[in-house]
């Protein structure tokens, strides 16, 4: 597999060029002083240096030797164990992590491009800190000051890590019917029982200690999703100093025999009867859950970006070097034998798409980080009531459209490899078998496509798609004078069109059919998702074209642009077809006869 | 997994019900006496059983063990040989070949839906009677008498196993720069020496011999592709009688370690001066070989729709077995926790577009075998010489068409499952893995599009599409007056409209662009495969009409076909824009601006 290169630069031009994060910055008060673009820089090279050289070189061997489990115990792969010693000595288990409890408190769109640059090295590594950050975050958003107190220096330090306990062998959509309880004792704790199910990091060698946050039932929970509470509940009890007391009643049951993320431990995790506390309030576990929810699922977006990343390095580097057959005859070698594969035109449209696909991936991974940075710092209430709209449309497209397009680009990756492709040495197929995950857990793709038609633009009467489609159409104005793009421009307005009175007919005609929501709602994020990418290609594209003098390199996105449009934008009509169909086809079979 | 259990109803309802292809058995002298309705169904009943007792129950846990290489030595996993054993005095691997040598001789109509059920039951088993299916096809067709007369007999009976050996580490898809020397020996054969890579079945345990079937180079040889000669090399040497005398000088260097097919053994087979004979004229070895192709791609793109059934089997029972979340009102069992997942609208798109690529695509292949049918068997002129025409036409589509819409099945049977679809345990994150070759090998589908647009319609400027088109016009005409299809009809027809006008047009371009071909080719042979399968759904949706009353589980065949329409026949709106695109967006960028 090609050494991994972290995109530094495409980096530095999205966040800086074409959103202008450090303006926000400037505005909050927590990152006025911290942050400027010359840090941020700093704090990427060395991110990237961690991804590069720290993590990347041992994903190949780690995804062979695999976890192991036995008796109870998950060891690791090789090197594993000092690589996150090392990740968290440099502070990067904390990255996003409140700096009152040590963490870097980085904004997010910041902590997105070292999230990137950390799934390229290695998806299954990533995740040891990734939960860990999201249970920091979780504890520092609900818990008690003495459970903050407790718990979070040592998670944000990476002594030790955390995880998320929901799912359960019978419930993973469904939490509403989960089994597990909390009987409350005497001194204000609980006793947690139940098996939890899937468990990422829920068992293994990297840490002192593992904080469990999981989901169960009160004795007087109501019924359904509204009788459920959060707890922590450690792998070993603490003394008042941190120091480890003895083993808490949660183990780790066997761990899963996977299609990939093999250095990844995911556990059945049963609790019998473990010591736990409350985290928040009774029955609020939920939303307690939901509030990270939003960077948990751009997070896990973010794993699909890395890895096709990862896959255009790789399949460039292939193409490049492969000889093979012979291109047009302006463009032949004709000192050799061959050319390079890289002059055939079906070689070149799975490079593109790739690039098109992850170039526009990491604009708006890094646009969603921005509105969740507004929604969180900005002084200002429309800002930040504008941004709190635009996180929650785009959060479950973030999710699933950078992870459906992620495994396309693995796909596309693996092709251009040809046979090679296939055989394991070569790295490329452990891509596609370690990002498929990311479409299905933390909400699978279809579980996102419906909370963004159902809850999302139909729970407020299509209110929260407006300030999406005024965005566009504003800057769609801005540029109405710039003739480079006036296609491209006219083809996004085309879409926005459809997308807006698309919208508008199923809000009407979900009033009376119940089952129209879930029939298109997957096609209906793919097209908000399309329609996204080509927001940010022109966003990048006019950008470019200002600081091309400059940076010469941006020659490059101007190209990609105009492909981005010619051949990706079309999908867009392939969808609203589907869309149109509504639920009619999906419900004409009886049960017997699929 | 699911148990599998073969579709024998559907398969003798294309068969018979839609393509009739008894009428064309009873024209063909070699055919009339052997072969008719109720023997046909006897044999595949049979075929049935062996796919489903004998192979499907050991694919699981063969993928776990994998084969394993030892000094030069390939062992199978468990139960492969004696299975093999069996399936061999069944006469299943000779189920092709010439009676004059033991074959069955079957129809490819025919054989096309037992190896659709083996590769159902276990892709990595098949390739072991599949590739010995070609190397006897190469041999009965340009082998001299001697070597029919030595070889054939013992290969069809499965005594002796065989191989294609083409890719070179530096060759795949440019065979015409293979590097393979043969020398003429002076008793007649011929010393070949190379190395040839991805050499399926190179060394195995399951057979007494393996007869490797080389591409090689005289050292007379013209250069590239016109100086290529195909030659019989024996692992063992035998006397007259075909017993073994000794060993030749051809061995397994090394297994790959791939991503799934792993029962398969992947060799790098070197030849050391092994001893080989010369199949048919000197350097005419390419075209030799491709007399088979139409056979073997056809039976790889078979590999993608067997996946594909599995996958529909295993989601289904997995989607009725799952309980969680909750339907409309009107279909919810109130007195359960939560419903079937197969009352949600978008797991019911994910399972029928299953359906309906997994049943358009029998029905796509079975059409295209009976064309090979008609092309070997027909005594009429015109019958043969339209039927050549399709057969060159969708060759390249049924192995490209049938193997990407396989991969896409295996992948939404997988998000079916949610968590589980990863896990091995449950088989079906193997049928991923084990389907995504069926893209790559005997060809990538990018070579397939190129085939089909470059060689195929251009090369005959756009001759070979007129049967096809003209066919499907004529069946549009036959229906007009059936106005329960009437939408579908003018879906279809628009599409037909399309392609002709799209086809001419590109044609017209090429003549001047000569990057244009290989820029679209894989958009269009995707469109060629959705109007194909438009065809096929409109044909089983007539005749599942004229025979529901007597067949009343076709009342499903009609309502996938609705479905069909409605929901997949749109991606050609985005493939057609694209195609309109041509190359102008893949070229704009310079070699360093990927």
């Amino acid at each position: 597999m090609a050494d991994y290169r972290a995109p530094r630069d495409d980096m530095d031009f999205v966040l800086h060029d074409v959103f202008n994060v450090a303006a926000d910055w400037e505005l909050a008060p927590e990152l006025a002083e911290m942050m400027d673009v010359e840090t941020a820089g700093a704090i990427l090279d060395e991110g990237a240096k961690v991804a590069e050289n720290l993590v990347a070189p041992l994903a190949r061997e780690a995804d062979e030797e695999g976890v192991k489990f036995e008796d109870g115990a998950v060891t690791t792969p090789k090197g594993y164990k000092e690589n996150f010693r090392q990740l968290a000595e440099g502070g990067w288990v904390g990255v996003t992590a409140n700096p009152e409890f040590g963490g870097m408190g980085l904004p997010k769109s910041l902590s997105a491009q070292y999230e990137e640059m950390l799934c390229s090295a290695d998806i299954a590594f990533s995740l040891y800190p990734g939960l860990t950050s999201g249970a920091i975050m979780a504890i520092d958003s609900h818990g008690s000051d003495e459970l903050k107190n407790h718990y979070l220096p040592r998670m944000v330090s990476g002594e030790w890590t955390g995880t998320m306990c929901l799912t359960e062998p019978h419930a993973g959509t469904d939490l509403g019917i989960i089994k597990s309880k909390a009987i409350p004792s005497e001194d204000g704790s609980f006793e947690i029982s139940g098996t939890k199910i899937f468990i990422t990091g829920g068992e293994h060698d990297l840490a002192d200690n593992i904080v469990h946050l999981v989901l169960a039932k009160l004795p007087d929970a109501p019924a359904g999703t509204k009788g459920i509470s959060l707890f922590v509940v450690p792998k070993f009890l603490s003394d008042a100093e941190g120091n480890l007391t003895e083993r808490n009643a949660v183990s780790c049951g066997s761990i899963e025999h996977k299609m990939g993320i093999h250095g990844s431990a995911t556990c059945v995790m049963n609790f019998d009867g473990a010591k736990g506390w409350l985290v928040g309030e009774p029955h609020r576990g939920l939303p307690a859950m939901f509030t990270m929810m939003n960077y948990e699922r751009l997070g896990v977006g973010i794993q699909g970006l890395g890895a096709a990343e990862r896959s255009y390095q790789n399949a460039l580097e292939y193409a490049k070097d492969r000889i093979q057959g012979r291109g047009a005859k302006a463009t032949r070698n004709d000192s050799a034998e061959a050319d390079s594969i890289l002059v055939h035109g079906d070689v070149r449209r799975m490079l593109l798409t790739m690039k098109a696909l992850t170039e526009g991936g990491r604009a708006f991974s890094t646009w969603v980080g921005q509105q969740l940075d507004r929604s969180k710092y900005s002084q200002d209430d429309a800002v930040r009531e504008k941004a709190d709209a635009m996180v929650a449309l785009l959060t479950p497209v973030a999710k699933a459209f950078l992870t459906d397009t992620g495994l396309e680009s693995t796909i596309h990756g693996q092709q251009v490899f040809g046979g090679h492709g296939y055989v394991r040495e070569w790295g490329q197929e452990q891509l596609v078998r370690d990002t498929r995950i990311a479409q299905i857990y933390e909400g699978t793709n279809g579980i996102q496509a419906l909370d963004l038609l159902g809850r999302k633009v139909g729970g407020s009467r299509g209110e929260l798609l407006k300030p999406f489609v005024e965005e566009i159409a504003t800057f769609l104005q801005g540029i109405a004078g710039n003739s480079n793009w006036a296609k491209e421009a006219e083809t996004l307005q085309k879409s926005l069109q459809d997308l807006t009175s698309i919208s508008e007919e199923l809000l009407q005609k979900a009033a009376t059919d119940e089952n129209l929501v879930n029939s298109v709602a997957v096609e209906y994020l793919h097209l908000v998702g399309y329609i996204s990418y080509g927001y940010m290609w022109l966003r990048m594209a006019v950008a470019a074209e200002q600081k091309q003098a400059e940076k010469p390199y941006l020659a490059s996105k101007i190209k990609t642009a105009r492909f981005y449009f010619a051949r990706i934008m079309p999908r867009t009509h392939a969808l609203l077809g589907a869309i149109k169909d509504g639920s009619e086809s999906l419900y004409l079979h009886d049960d017997e006869q699929f």
